[in-house]
């Protein structure tokens, strides 16, 4: 088959995919608004969501406008370069708008369907998951093939990629520290001064809180994988025509993406839930059961279509096996990430236990769990690194990154299904319904909390093979041929890059300290200001709160944000490029490292304090329990702030390096 | 002046240096032992320590015979380096063996000291710090000397330093876990359980925490600045035979460690406090400022008396830029540590108000606290390897190692200063003594927690700096012309060796968590079995306790003692020299890194604790309190274990490297 052939499949299959969310949405449309109550609480919610979105897009125009100056000025091919960036930055954007507007659309649509029926509240959840799923991976695929097509410069792909950066670094460091600000502000004042439980709302955070959950969790974790999604093409697209030429360089990587939509579109279909009789573990069940194989169907059909693909474009088989042992690393690091955070296993339950004895002891067996679970993820991304380069090459590497998220469409799915579900069950509580109803929205939560976990671990694993790739990349466009670990600028750059990650972690979490004492401040003024409030015959000023965390969510952003851009920038024009190689390492390793133990503690926290909530080692308000509410506070903004924002750290500081690559020269020379 | 007068000098010194030591032991000796009561806790203590000694130099035994032989039988020359080894393995425990000795004979002196006069009593546990301080150095270098010399092979110095390395890690990985064992067993059961206080004398376990302070923080740190110094000291001669030809590159690294020698006991000797009015806060700061005042000197003498050693021997002075950029990143590196950990900062203070909001947030800020801390110490040892290398190379980086230790006879007295006084404070408690001569003790003591803070730091910095050097000598010695981060198993080798310190901790934290229980165990055995001992007619039996914490810790000492052996070793076999330089640049990275975020964390929590029972932000048994307890209880085998356990390994994999480096061959190729 010629290449208009293969062009036109790629476009066709992004289309399909945005003709499949079009689907998604009518289907979740469809579906009953909810009595005045719920509407009321939803319309808070969207709103809520709305003006952070807005104020962070705001800032992300001026931020774009600047870059795009700077791109168009300074980096080849001018102005192209800042052209494909601007589209880049769009495209992301416009992914996360529409998933996040569905998301908050359909969470009360949730809550009324599993009114009806569990299982449709699970479709209508499942299918807004969807809609972010499949935005993500068709606009990803349409943007990078417009820019390469339209410019014929298959370079500008890396600043597409680059482009995306800029709105993950938004909407997930900002995304995340929002969240976080609003869940620690609700409940330090809610639960621990007032004594009201979660999601009361006599709580001026509490729509904060839960518009928290749609702008992390679903913007954030969706423009988080976009980045890596194209960032993984990118890589594979510029290493792909170092290797194999400019032909099938290109088309091979496009072709990929495109069966992959295709493929897990298939995958979403599957997911189907029998009709069951309706009890709580059969839900949790069925739910989990439907949603792993419709997954797995996908990963199935996927190894069969990409050998059959590479083989007819290749010849040969050494790429696939480099897209093999990704995808397969993305299953291994998803189910480690499960075994160490899931109350059903050992460590998370010898957290519970341990915490018998106080507090400290949740800590510290937390803290030592969660440094060994980062030993499965690092090996296998270190045999998948292996055995992809061994395949072939560098540019192995992009292709096991590209496998570990050719199905992204089916697996974002279900990440995102997490929080949807999670909100339905908050409204379902806020609203008052019937207990029934709020039972069948906790099942579908429960498995939400999983399948969000597994997102987590997937996320970093992503982020860390994506990041490979560019460091890979960084080579071949920096041309540099050694960057010997022998040079004192190479060690002092891994030392340097080695050190970013602390210190992004520490302002993070630093930022949500700060934040949730002023999110406590409004809430405690609202309770003294506002007569009748506790008596339930007011309502609180929501709007303040979320106009609170999101002030401070952009200003905590600011230090840590140029500290990713302007470290590598530094280095690189002072040390040159080779310490530039360095940092991107060091970056790499203690990121990837530390992202993956503070999203396991803080994951194995929350679990372990869900486990004694179940009846064990002691049950609700034993000794037990209050030490894993203080693990659980603690693991809060590791594991939804700093794990998360690493991610972005690793990758940004890899695109920074590539793009201004050429201009690094050493003031300083050794 | 001829070879013949340098090596005339270096002898000397290290002779007039152990001529000091044994002056010192007179001048403790000559004090008196104090009443039945007091002689009769001390005596408990001293067996324990020795029964702790005993037990891990019996293992040491065969852990050392089977090292010789490995090293008599594989590693050129045969079988010199195994006898090397040997003999570094016995002065350093020779070292450890006589510190600890007198460390254990002077607490109690000085308690009874202090009871004259609060001077006094600074005096004995100053000169049993210095006991220790000037065995390591004096032994250390007479060591050095004499391997290189009676063999004629520069190299040997490796294997020499090599051998110290096996004791550090005895004394300082078993020693840390054995103190905390003890520590956290006693306290869970004396404190929590039967509300009795600190030191009481009815808790079985309390002998085994005061015999805990002299072997983790006398014979452990000893130990591990012991490595330091000599893994300094032979780098500095293995790069210097390979910069400045082989009567310089020996030479000038041994004179100028006997210069330091020399210096140092000018600088002990100018300790001298003062007579001044009794007060508590005069006390502190008297003995403070007295201390500081002989280290200061002794660095400002030093830089004088390099300068012209250097100049004298070379003609020009790039190696004395080297080795004073060292010197300044280790009082660089101190005074950092003193910022984030010390009571009379913000940041410890920031920890304590948090903690009025409980201790989640105590936790949640010592995190983010501790995570920046890491900055100006990684920020240093970069500036410093920089200027260093620019200044004459990969030696350079060995002779800023050296410059930073090669006043460790004056600060290593200082530091081990901190564990004598705290134990004098211990006895002073248990034998009843009067009020104002335990306020004098607890003067003592607090000048020791700022001093065996600032310890920490500087053994954490030594540790970089040496492990940078040792990477430097293994890219020498392993011929590796290029280690290029591009290959993928160099990159394969960063990713293991960035895991390596998380494994570490995670079984060093988890060691302490199984010990405690043991500890908790048996002493409620007692209070239940031994009738009579909570009502103070019954002797506990100690003895139990310090065996019991002594084997945990060793077996907990095996599977991280096997890893940091046995990694490099697979890895330089499987895939070749330059993964295992990519492992030991990973293994630095994040093992200083963590082991900083570890020490400061554990010391920042520890003074949050003490400022709050100062009278701050609520004072003893406020909720602030119990949180910063919390704190200060998570912090324990942060800083005493995990974290100078790390210092071991970062050092340890490079002698491993080093050592077997001709061996290593990649059994897959890339």
């Amino acid at each position: 088959m010629n290449a208009t052939a293969i062009i036109g499949f790629v476009f066709s299959a992004a289309v399909i995919g945005l003709l499949f969310v079009v689907f998604l949405i009518r289907r979740i449309m469809l579906n009953d608004e909810g009595n005045d109550s719920v509407r009321e609480i939803t319309g808070a919610i969207r709103s809520g969501a709305r003006v952070f979105l807005q104020r962070e897009y705001r800032i992300l125009a001026i931020f774009t406008v600047l870059m795009v100056i700077v791109l168009s000025l300074l980096v080849e091919p001018r102005p192209w370069s800042g052209v494909a960036y601007l589209f880049g930055t769009i495209m992301s954007a416009l992914a996360g708008f529409i998933g996040m507007a569905i998301a908050t659309r359909a969470n009360g649509r949730t809550t009324v369907a599993a009114a009806r029926n569990w299982h449709e509240g699970l479709k209508v959840a499942f299918s807004a998951g969807g809609v972010m799923g499949f935005s993500v991976v068709s606009l990803g695929l349409l943007g990078v093939a417009l820019t390469v097509f339209v410019t014929g410069n298959h370079y500008l792909a890396l600043s597409f990629a680059f482009g995306s950066s800029a709105v993950a670094l938004f909407l997930r460091v900002g995304g995340g520290i929002f969240t976080k600000c609003a869940d620690v502000g609700a409940d330090l004042v809610g639960k621990v001064e007032h004594s009201i439980p979660e999601d009361d709302p006599r709580n001026a955070a509490v729509i904060a809180d839960n518009v928290g959950d749609n702008v992390g969790d679903i913007a954030g974790m969706g423009s988080d994988l976009y980045e890596s999604y194209v960032s993984s093409i990118a890589a594979a697209i510029v290493l792909g025509v170092a290797a194999l030429g400019a032909r099938d360089g290109v088309l091979l990587p496009l072709a990929l993406a495109a069966a992959g939509i295709l493929v897990s579109m298939v995958g979403a279909l599957l997911v189907r839930p029998k009709h069951r009789e309706d009890n709580f573990e059969q839900q949790v069940e069925g739910a989990q059961k439907s949603m792993n194989f419709g997954v797995f169907a996908a990963n199935g059909i996927m190894i069969v279509v990409s050998f059959f693909i590479v083989r007819w474009m290749m010849g040969s088989l050494e790429v696939f096996w480099a897209l093999l042992v990704g995808m397969f690393a993305g299953v291994g690091i998803s189910a480690t990430t499960e075994y160490y955070t899931s109350a059903a296993y050992k460590p998370t339950q010898n957290i519970a236990r341990a915490s018998t004895g106080g507090p400290a002891l949740t800590i510290m067996q937390g803290f030592a769990l969660s440094m060994i679970s980062i030993v499965p993820p690092v090996i296998m991304i270190v045999v998948a690194s292996l055995v992809a380069y061994a395949a072939t090459g560098l540019l192995g590497i992009a292709m096991a990154a590209l496998g570990l998220l050719v199905n992204l469409g089916v697996t974002l799915s279900m990440d995102c299904y997490g929080p949807i579900s999670d909100n339905a069950a908050g409204i379902a509580e806020m609203a008052g319904l019937d207990h029934r109803v709020r039972e069948r929205c906790e099942a579908l939560d429960a498995v939400g909390n999983t399948t969000a976990a597994l997102g987590k671990g997937f996320s970093i694993g992503s982020a860390a093979l994506a990041s490979l790739a560019w460091i890979a990349t960084y080579f071949e466009t920096a041309g540099i041929e050694v960057a010997n670990l022998m040079y004192i600028e190479v060690m002092a750059g891994t030392l340097i890059g080695g050190m970013l990650p602390f210190l992004f972690s520490a302002l993070a979490i630093g930022g949500v300290g700060r934040g949730a004492g002023d999110v406590v401040e409004e809430v405690r003024r609202q309770f003294r200001e506002i007569p009748g409030l506790m008596e339930g015959n007011a309502r609180p000023d929501y709007e303040r709160c979320v106009d609170i965390a999101t002030k401070r969510a952009l200003r905590e952003m600011i230090i840590p944000g140029m500290l990713v851009i302007l470290v590598p920038l530094a280095l690189g024009y002072t040390l040159g490029p080779k310490a530039v190689a360095g940092l991107l390492v060091g970056a790499l390793i203690t990121g990837f490292m530390l992202a993956t133990m503070m999203s396991n503690a803080g994951g194995a926290w929350d679990n372990a304090k869900k486990f004694v909530e179940s009846g064990e080692v002691g049950g609700k308000n034993s000794e037990a329990h209050r030490a894993t509410v203080v693990g659980d506070t603690v693991g809060d903004p590791f594991k939804d702030t700093a794990g998360p924002s690493l991610n972005i750290l690793v990758k940004l500081v890899g695109k920074v390096a590539v793009i201004f690559a050429a201009g690094f020269t050493a003031l300083i020379v050794f």
